[in-house]
């Protein structure tokens, strides 16, 4: 079995409202060190399979499909044996 | 300057129906090796300061202050100089 993290982040030329929102209030709480900020998403869950290649395999048929919109974002994952 | 990257997690007691219900989805689309899907944030910004620590040390008041809400969630980050 394995556990599978996927960081999903939009595409550098798309737009993030919600990172632009938390950064502004940022600046007006004067934490003006804080750039560049974008909000994503971060999935954990376990997966019941053997072998890593059919893991891997699995994890990016199941990101494409129903875990990222591949329009506007970026995804990696990582798998991890347990 | 350090490029930061913050992990929001539910807290292990806290029901999370948004991982439910996409869980339920792969489930329903035959994918049942998933399990335990859970749903956080991945917050990415660049942090403009030169010591570690210091960066360390704002990273954890901005996290507490704003990014995360502490009665319900977790969080970890990673700071990584450039």
């Amino acid at each position: 079995m394995y556990k599978v993290k996927v960081f999903v982040t939009l595409k550098e030329a798309v737009l993030d409202p919600q990172g632009k929102a938390a950064q502004n209030s940022l600046h007006y709480a004067n934490y003006i060190q804080v750039n560049n900020m974008r909000i994503g998403k971060y999935i954990e869950f376990d997966l019941d399979v053997e072998e890593r290649a059919e893991g891997e395999r699995l994890v990016d048929e199941i990101c494409q499909k129903l875990l990222v919109n591949t329009v506007v974002e970026d995804y990696r994952f990582e798998l991890l044996e347990v």
